[in-house]
């Protein structure tokens, strides 16, 4: 399979944040080719399925770059989906299990927005099934999910017959 | 003073993060009037000093949301500047005071680039300083600063003689 274009614009960085992970830093990507990565992730949906589209939702704090200039870019709200303890009148919480330990996100009630979640990169798919899950919690219809890198292409995250659209794909 | 039509959207929550603290709430304006925040912000600068603007630099977590929609708009670069552990090639850090404590600030090697500064809400200027300092630590040039709320208007924080420019003061 061909690598999108913008790939070569990550900087893979061993041993990061401990050692045996190889990190995909899109640092220098976003400073060099914000406009053209932004362009790329809104092609991931269909003029149509941009139409029925009222918010998008970013997760702490990578997805929010996505997230918000992909807001703008469609005139569509911008919510947030965020770690604990940053947000007042949180309405819903949910924890979820990582490698090692756990982690938490937060967000206010929803309205029955039809709202797109957005994040930088997908491996496991445990922060992007939570995030799903606490959407619907706090009275939102996830509608979809995208994201710039998606690690495990082959076999990847579904939620609801959902899949996790992705511009970047790295398989192990 | 007349306030800006966009302040009504705010949400003020008494005692959060704690007691004693109004908390100037972003997410239903965020949710509701997304695209006309990000204009606004835009017309902070005139079209001759946007057109002098390399790339936008957002504050960790919230400032990525401007920065991003910014950029976007602006075709831009993306630049964070981020919390401590993060970012992976930091450059250098700098560490600023808080009321209680200190917090940190992670960056990687600029290039020379003309940048703007951007978070969401300015009260003592400790982290937009601090913040500006590491860009031309790590080798940008602040060529300007804006946030979407300003605590201190009356006294507004002054870097290098560029002051921070905002849509929303508040004063005390």
């Amino acid at each position: 399979m061909s690598q999108h274009p913008l790939a070569q614009h990550l900087a893979q960085v061993p041993d990061f944040p401990k050692p045996g992970i190889l990190f995909s830093d899109i640092s220098p990507l976003l400073k060099s080719h914000f406009t053209e990565t932004i362009d790329a992730m809104s092609g991931l949906f269909s003029a149509e399925e941009w139409d029925n589209i009222d918010c998008l939702a970013g997760i702490e704090s990578r997805g929010f770059i996505f997230a918000a200039a992909l807001a703008y870019k469609h005139n569509k709200g911008f919510i947030k989906v965020r770690k604990p303890g940053k947000l007042p009148n949180v309405h819903a919480s949910i924890e979820y299990g990582l490698e090692y330990g756990s982690d938490k996100l937060e967000m206010q009630k929803g309205d029955g927005s039809r709202v797109v979640l957005l994040d930088d990169l997908i491996a496991t798919g445990g922060s992007m099934g939570a995030a799903a899950e606490l959407c619907e919690q706090v009275g939102y219809k996830v509608t979809g999910m995208a994201c710039l890198i998606d690690l495990k292409a082959l076999n990847s995250f579904v939620y609801k017959d959902m899949t996790v659209r992705s511009v970047i794909q790295f398989h192990d």
